[in-house]
């Protein structure tokens, strides 16, 4: 599982700084999560191919996290993209999506699926054979998910020796690394776990921003693996947390704390900080294992 | 006049290359043309004010001109923008701005005027005292306009000491540079042409992308001092143009020359070409005076 941070600032681009946007590799698929101005030159900046994304997951409609959706969209379409591509994100980003393409008289030549939310509920909007994904209701200034992202269970791992001392055939190493027992030939069950090791412990990412201090997303984010978090502000302008909706790096840390993560990555500061190791030092106060995220960086989790 | 080149290549930002954007400076006035996807950090990058920009002019809706608008828009609200701001460009572009400030919660704080327009003739969307702009229409795959710039000329020159001669009193000076004669207390007229010298010649500029090699638009550039034309092709890829809309670098430079412009740049280029250099080369053997456009280029016109 490796995140890549395209950009982890808020509000508006900069010479040096991107809005927010990152792609999770999980499983070999590649997610593509916001998408703010600019994504499309910072996927090319950090050499990952736009073919491989599939699915794009918005969290809400603030510019910042979705201007750059549609210039991505477009260039898909001159990179004569055969894929279907799957946007995930708020009521609202297809209309705007085809508006946009309309206005421009350029439709895909590939096929362009929306799927809208407006739960307030936590909900699955994917899954497949190696991944799930749950939406994650944030609260925010306008109607926001974060997104929860878990690795299936790997198939259990075969212990070929064992199996080959019990003579058993390779046609039923399949099933048995599905985790069935194996009766031989004699009549003897040999059970599973005698044959098998356990495989790796799945994963799990949490992509949470941008959101108040809010508890109410702790059952969801439960003992993640590695839980990214907005911060926004330090505790010095938590005052302005209220009324923007956002969150401080102390308060991000009190979340990983209390939900059990096992990694915390602080991200989507604000632009008045200039030097952004000082968000590292105000969560380590409360959580120890913290990074920062930064543009370009990639986290091997 | 100055003009400042934020980006000039076609279709696909890139990690090196920008989609059309530039800024003209004429008479102390800061006009943005065209804003595609990264125009506010080319903005940045090239230490432009934003704030001295009021008047946006968008050729058309394809996303290499405008997919930087809304973002821009977004942020001039972020910097506390008080001015009023003006959009010129093909209908619809208002429908599509005021739906993503919309999906977003986030009206701007500053009056956000559009002037949508719709006319297949030339016609003045802007006018002051000191600047005129005129629409050039274009012939493309959408609905085009090009921009004519052109400086109103300025008040003559005041020659002081032939005034001082004649004991003219200074409170007449501005009637004299305004065009006058002045009639001396003995009665005598003395004729303008003697009290004054001829004021700077006034300055035009014209830009005209995208579009095909068209003749119509002649009447309306004729002896334009600059005019931008694209060349997204050279000849070689001639073909292309038909079916694109777009023009070669030799047919450029044949509009340049029937108009009779003072100097051309070349801008649009398809990002095929490793070295733009060969668009001068091709322009060159119609057109003498050609300059190539580049991101981040000032020209002092």
């Amino acid at each position: 599982m490796n995140l890549t941070i395209l950009g982890c600032y808020a509000a508006t681009p900069r010479s040096m700084t991107n809005p927010t946007a990152q792609v999770l590799e999980i499983k070999n698929r590649m997610f593509l999560i916001d998408c703010g101005e600019g994504t499309q030159v910072q996927l090319r900046k950090n050499k990952l191919r736009f073919s491989k994304i599939n699915h794009i997951f918005i969290s809400h409609l603030h510019g910042d996290h979705f201007y750059g959706l549609i210039g991505l969209v477009s260039t898909f379409s001159l990179l004569n993209r055969n894929n279907d591509l799957h946007i995930y994100g708020p009521k609202g980003i297809k209309e705007v999506t085809l508006l946009q393409l309309k206005l421009s008289n350029s439709y895909t030549g590939y096929n362009l699926y929306f799927h809208e939310l407006e739960s307030k509920e936590s909900e699955v909007v994917f899954e497949d054979d190696k991944v799930i994904v749950t939406t994650i209701p944030l609260v925010h200034r306008v109607y926001t998910n974060g997104y929860l992202f878990t690795e299936k269970p790997d198939d259990r791992k075969l212990n070929v020796d064992v199996a080959k001392d019990y003579g058993i055939e390779t046609c039923y190493y399949q099933k048995i690394k599905s985790g069935n027992d194996i009766t031989l030939d004699d009549g003897r069950v040999i059970p599973n776990a005698e044959l098998t090791f356990d495989p790796p412990e799945p994963k799990s990412y949490a992509f949470c921003s941008d959101t108040v201090y809010n508890e109410a997303i702790l059952p969801i984010i439960k003992d993640v693996d590695v839980l990214y978090h907005e911060s926004t502000f330090l505790e010095s302008e938590a005052h302005l947390c209220e009324r923007t909706m956002h969150t401080t790096a102390k308060q991000a840390a009190t979340i990983a704390k209390q939900a059990n993560a096992g990694k915390l990555i602080l991200g989507h500061f604000s632009t008045r900080y200039g030097n952004i190791e000082i968000f590292k030092e105000e969560a380590s106060t409360i959580f120890e294992n913290v990074e920062l995220a930064d543009d370009g960086k990639v986290f091997e989790l």
